[in-house]
């Protein structure tokens, strides 16, 4: 069984040594389920390979901590090792380190000034409807309730807040057809793009304040396809924006804004997902960024922030890992940044 | 075997219900070759499916008379039949007509008033290192000997003089990839493709004359590809642009054009077929006008007259079908117009 009682970085490399892909977590996610159950001060619920364990203390306030079991393919990068502070595998940055700070919490905290509820869950790392947490709140909506979230994805020790939002559109220009020998018969599609291209390269992204940290947005091609053969004249060419969105806007709101900066075209949308508020400005978040101490920052990329704020929950990103090592083959996580996090999550619940 | 004395229009028919389509022409082949065996006037020569006969009169000239004995997949359109003046079926115009009118003329006139060379060759429709034409240049040039030719392709009974060239290039634009919810620390080479449409369709494209022909020439994008994940910024971008060059430029002239256009790109170069002057500057061409009459055109589309050209034999398009109902299957030829063109060539050899 899992020792919750060693030092947090051992624990950290005993759950990295649990090999745990994403759709093979079941080991660990018994490993873990086994552990918290052992603890009395804690209820227990599992669905799948999702374990949730709370406290029930009726306090006035209630605060989730999460973390994903799964990782990405094994590269080679079994068992870890130590090399001087820094432990080395698959998974360590993201985010076994942060999946074992929050069983470090859940086992020496029996009794934390706010209830908490921890929330270990499979599937992050692969399509959005086998996630865990997609699941959860499907089903067990409940389970889920909270008044501050925090997900300990990597972020280096920084508090991240929220996430940007994503919206994927196509911007379709039409043309007429003609042999490349007589083009003047034809009108060119992609000679067409022309504007479409000078909108983007003239777009002034906006840098909006959200709940007191700055987002960045950006509205950028990712693709784009035209042409029929060699000797064509194209009737068809498609420009694949992204917009990336501060959490000051809804899906909705996004994809208007598209709409208008490619006004007169044919606009068709992909795919979007909502950001997410960093809600920095909940009390029980203000003591979160009293305890971590540092400057905060916006989130820009999407993570799983955003479920939570769908579910009225104001999340953040918090976690001993180095983000930029996430999915690497050399990924590590320094020892010092766990033993730091599991201090400053003790310092906010504990204290 | 078939009958060269029967009128041009029922020769015609014979020859479109011999079925030919390209690879598959032996069958015609060997009629054409028996038939122009049996002619004492004509030398005959056999290589692969392409036959060649000429008469051996010591003219102070000799032209050449050039069609295709094969056609593209058949359509439900064969046998032949005919409506009122129309005969319909699989290589009508494409170029049976012309076919048959050569034929007659090789056995209706074995005393013509310059030499000619008749060529009827095979594989016109498909890869270029299959055509025949392609085949004899390599392995018998001396059998494509002449100081004029005509190639009987569809032209609906005009002169259409020599061909375009044709080169295409890729012109690629670089960039510097990044996630796209942190855009700003890439460079998106979609957007970078702007100015490179802006100089397209700003393109002032040459119409000059040759030999007293206007050709019309040509710069399009035919394609475009750039793109690497909905996620990412792409670090690459390639237009690939197609330029048609009237017959006064060399294919390094036409390069060098493409070249100065997109100067400060990398340019690749693609592939490239020469033009072909039309050569009617030339007396025994003259000759040819003032038979055939009407007001000769430029040809803007390739086709094999550049192979003679590239041989340096002057060559014009001329024959009774209808280049618009090429490859169709609803494909006919006039009847009329065949008659109409026998009778064009009978006075440009016979008188």
């Amino acid at each position: 069984m899992l020792d919750l009682t060693q030092d947090v970085r051992a624990l950290t490399a005993a759950i990295v040594d649990i090999e745990s892909v994403s759709g093979a977590e079941q080991a660990l996610a018994d490993q873990v389920e086994r552990a918290l159950t052992a603890l009395p001060h804690l209820k227990v619920d599992r669905s799948g390979q999702t374990i949730v364990a709370r406290t029930e203390l009726g306090r006035g306030e209630r605060v989730l901590i999460a973390g994903h079991l799964d990782t990405v393919p094994v590269a080679a990068n079994l068992p870890s090792r130590v090399e001087g502070d820094l432990l080395y595998g698959c998974g360590t940055s993201d985010m076994k380190a942060g999946v074992a700070v929050a069983l470090k919490l859940a086992a020496t905290v029996p009794v934390p000034n706010r209830d908490v509820t921890y929330v270990f869950y499979d599937c992050e790392e692969i399509e959005a409807d086998r996630n865990g947490l997609t699941r959860l709140a499907r089903d067990h909506a409940d389970w889920l309730t909270a008044d501050f979230a925090v997900l300990m994805e990597p972020t280096d020790g920084v508090i991240e807040g929220g996430c940007q939002g994503t919206v994927r559109a196509e911007i379709v220009v039409t043309g007429k057809r003609a042999h490349s020998a007589r083009s003047w018969f034809g009108v060119n599609a992609i000679h067409g793009i022309e504007p479409v291209l000078a909108r983007l390269n003239a777009y002034q992204e906006r840098l909006p304040v959200v709940d007191g940290l700055e987002y960045h947005e950006g509205l950028n091609a990712v693709g784009v396809r035209g042409g029929v053969a060699g000797n064509v004249i194209p009737d068809e060419c498609v420009v694949t924006v992204n917009y990336r969105f501060a959490p000051d806007l809804s899906i909705e709101q996004a994809q208007e804004h598209v709409r208008e900066v490619f006004d007169s075209y044919e606009v068709r949308f992909v795919d979007a997902a909502s950001g997410a508020r960093p809600g920095l400005t909940h009390p029980v978040a203000a003591a979160f960024t009293a305890a971590v101490g540092g400057t905060p920052r916006a989130k820009l990329g999407w993570t799983d922030v955003a479920r939570f704020s769908a579910l009225g929950v104001p999340a953040v990103n918090y976690g001993p890992g180095d983000p930029n090592l996430a999915h690497q083959q050399g990924e590590y996580v320094s020892l010092a940044k766990i033993v730091d996090s599991e201090r400053a999550m003790l310092a906010w619940l504990a204290s």
